[in-house]
């Protein structure tokens, strides 16, 4: 178990953990936001940020530091909790995103590292490469080597009792994301950014997203703490931590509101555009979209801010109390309707049910089937690898109706779309429990149908009939030739 | 047109409008919420809800007022307005509710709404029978017959400027609920509450709820403002709106305060179940569940009512908003994943998709494809129909590609799921304009499949191809089979 990271609480992929900050002496529950401070520039200030809005812990770049002479010599002297007067964890990122921008920067990891030491950083970060996607395998491979080299480099440097991030690089290649997380996995580094998946995001990719981030993943193992680095709209936050990421960090409240761009977990809106605020944050609370726009430059810039990071904040409690209630796949299934290219992320993300069912917790509140996508959620894959497993009589009657009366068979199980047959016993257990439409779909039946292949594949010997609720033809398809099929919705039958 | 009631926005059916109350001389923006004053308890006083929570009307029980001897007098002295420090609208109900609960009441609909009018109310309710669901189509005929003796008895009895609501029932029976808002729209009363719905609600009936409503609506027309009687819970408001409900009253928000009960929009929590506030109110905003649990039982449930408004009233906001930007289907998606029988609702509301169509407007923001069930939306059935009456050339490629070379055909239109084919020159149309997820899904092709049928339907004479990319054999089944098919996926096709 890494020391610096505990995990409390899991629901699919998503997890509550508890980072340990030793430089900064304090813990970080995570999912956290960090939020982004520009040493230059200070919209809400950290001090701000923690008592307003909770902050525990906030991340600035420590190569504009490093090159701004005045503000290099005063984090030197004061220390960056001094100088920026933030009670509690900072990160520093290196300038890999400047030399990912500009092509190239004038510090070294070696340099680097030391320099954010010497500040005060409580977590600090080499100079990885940010390689973008879609570039050639050649290059995403090469300047993998780079980065692994570089993280090398840094697990050699005396950093003191800081905490060192190893990015996970590899452009979009699943299988290079994969070996780089086992690569960084095995340093003796703590923190684990994601890297380079900002372009994916600006380019609405959630579903390549996702498929990095399972690459990476499936490399890291279960308990790294795992940062989705420069992912900062709370729409998205539901999806990256159902996948497995603890961190994010925002510039986004900021950037925006200057902008005059005003944040929801529907979308980014124009504040303009807007005649109701849809949100009850002191901000919104206080002003109309008109008495916004009636104030100075300055002064609509830190509104609209404090507006962002309070629904940012929001999102990532509403995130958190959906892990402790077991229900992150339900808060999911609401953000994959904000945008169709989130919905992508979300059947993406479902593509890899198997993988976030070895997480996902065996008993929870309830499951709530709502759309045609929670038919691949991974509880339902569970109960099907679970059904090749259950002990089984010769002859099984499975019934959407009543059990069968008389002793035509040995016994009668219950079939329920999405999960298809389960013995009546297992009815009080999760997730047979599942509150389901009265108007099912067909996504539902065809996992129904799906289970009940799965159980006569494993139990060629057993003679089994089907009492199904008119179920299509072509579902029935997937259901063995040698299952008796009775249609309970046809009369006399 | 109603003279009391204005169109300022549509959306699908729901819309912004002005309801003018003259006898308070306001005008409330609809949609609206009222919250319920209980005269002899009041946790949040009227003051504070027109003050701190933008509250234009509300609601209080005249039954209750006029059964509480002291209430009475000082009703009667004072005045409403006085007496409750009210500045905005305020809305009477009867007895009605009083009489479903407990089987008799002790007051005429003649001596209610004068009672009504004597005490200043803005809006009055006639004493009408709430029929349950499900009840013999006998009682229901029955009891609607005296409901509508009672609006008959309302228009004859002299209210001055009060506003009367005329209730609709019928119970569950949409023929009743239909003739029934024809009759009531037909009367000179004012306002139309869709009565007797808490039951379907209590028993998150929401698809039931949905098919009484658009039968209303059928009945009541376009001009009438709707209120949806009894529904307070926010989770349900977008759906309410999305079928054209224009009024909302929520006792909920202090009732379930008084249980340790807290709203949101994805359902109801339990104070003691809470780990965090998913909500950035300023309720929220200061405290931690376990603050407020900390605080004296009064306290607590002040905070708890303040809470569960601040989210009401953030709801119909957002709700507004999305009619302005035309996104209210959008929202509804969103909503429809709260709770399984939420779906069922938004899958019901589907049913009524042309109804939706005949308000619908013919252009807005952007189409956003985020289910199955954005298949079924009203824009889609209107493109199906604007198919049949497009002018086509003698030979057509319809095709999901690129369009084709020589002189094959004499045109080639774009297909996109789910709409199907059009011609080029509508690309930059609403709602053609819609972004689609990448990975689409089956009930995208099949309405895709549909629209190719209904414009071959409409053209028998043209000869029409159809380039799709990979298809399912049973989604080609629906393209009529003198329709050439060609699969773009399948090399050197
Ligand atoms: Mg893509
Ligand atoms: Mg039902
Ligand atoms: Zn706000
Ligand atoms: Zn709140």
């Amino acid at each position: 178990m890494r020391e610096c990271f505990e995990l409390r609480d899991v629901d699919a992929g998503g997890r509550i953990g508890e980072l340990t900050v030793p430089r900064a002496d304090v813990t970080v529950e995570t999912p956290a936001l960090l939020p982004v401070i520009n040493p230059n520039l200070d919209t809400i200030s950290p001090r701000r940020l923690a008592e307003e809005f909770g902050a525990e812990i906030l991340i600035t770049n420590s190569y504009i530091i490093h090159g701004t002479e005045d503000v290099r010599e005063q984090a030197l002297e004061e220390g960056l909790h001094d100088m920026l007067d933030f009670p509690g964890a900072i990160m520093t990122d290196s300038g890999s995103f400047q030399l990912s921008e500009y092509g190239d920067i004038d510090v070294t990891t070696e340099e680097i590292l030391e320099f954010q030491r010497e500040i005060g950083s409580d977590i600090g970060t080499p100079v990885d490469i940010p390689t973008p996607p879609d570039v050639s395998r050649e290059r995403a491979a090469e300047e993998l080597e780079t980065t692994q080299e570089r993280l090398e480099v840094a697990e050699g440097v005396d950093t003191g009792d800081m905490l060192v991030s190893a990015p996970v690089q590899g452009s979009t290649y699943p299988d290079l994301r994969e070996e780089a997380g086992r690569h960084a996995d095995a340093t003796d580094l703590d923190v684990f950014p994601v890297g380079a998946v900002v372009p994916l995001m600006n380019d609405y990719r959630y579903d390549d997203m996702v498929d990095v981030v399972a690459a990476s993943k499936r490399g890291l193992g279960a308990d790294a703490p795992v940062h989705l680095f420069g992912a900062g709209h709370p729409m998205m936050f539901a999806l990256g931590v159902a996948m497995g990421c603890d961190l994010f960090d925002s510039a986004a409240y900021a950037l925006y509101a200057r902008d005059d761009r005003y944040l929801t977990v529907r979308g980014t809106r124009q504040l303009e555009d807007l005649d109701y605020f849809p949100c009850s944050c002191p901000v919104c609370a206080e002003h109309s979209p008109d008495d916004l726009l009636a104030l100075s430059d300055r002064e609509r810039e830190e509104e609209l801010a404090a507006h962002n990071l309070h629904v940012t904040f929001e999102e990532i409690r509403r995130i958190k109390q959906a892990i402790r209630a077991g229900n992150l796949l339900e808060l999911v299934e609401q953000r994959a309707r904000a945008h169709p290219a989130m919905l992508d992320g979300y059947r993406a993300l479902l593509d890899h049910a198997a993988q976030l069912e070895s997480s996902d917790p065996v008993s929870k509140g309830s499951f709530f089937y709502t759309s045609h996508e929670s038919a691949r959620r991974p509880e339902v894959l569970r109960h099907h690898e679970r059904l090749e497993r259950l002990a089984v009589p010769d002859s099984l009657f499975l019934t959407e109706g009543e059990p069968a009366r008389g002793d035509e068979f040995e016994a009668s199980w219950r079939v329920e779309p999405p999960f298809g047959p389960f013995p009546r016993a297992l009815s009080k257990s999760y997730p047979l429990t599942a509150e389901v439409p009265e108007r099912t779909d067909r996504a539902a039946l065809e996992a129904a149908a799906e289970g009940v292949a799965r159980l006569v594949a494993a139990n060629p010997e057993t003679e089994v009939t089907l009492g199904h609720r008119g179920w299509p033809a072509d579902v029935l398809e997937a259901v063995p030739e040698d299952v008796d099929l009775v249609d309970l919705t046809v009369e006399g039958d």
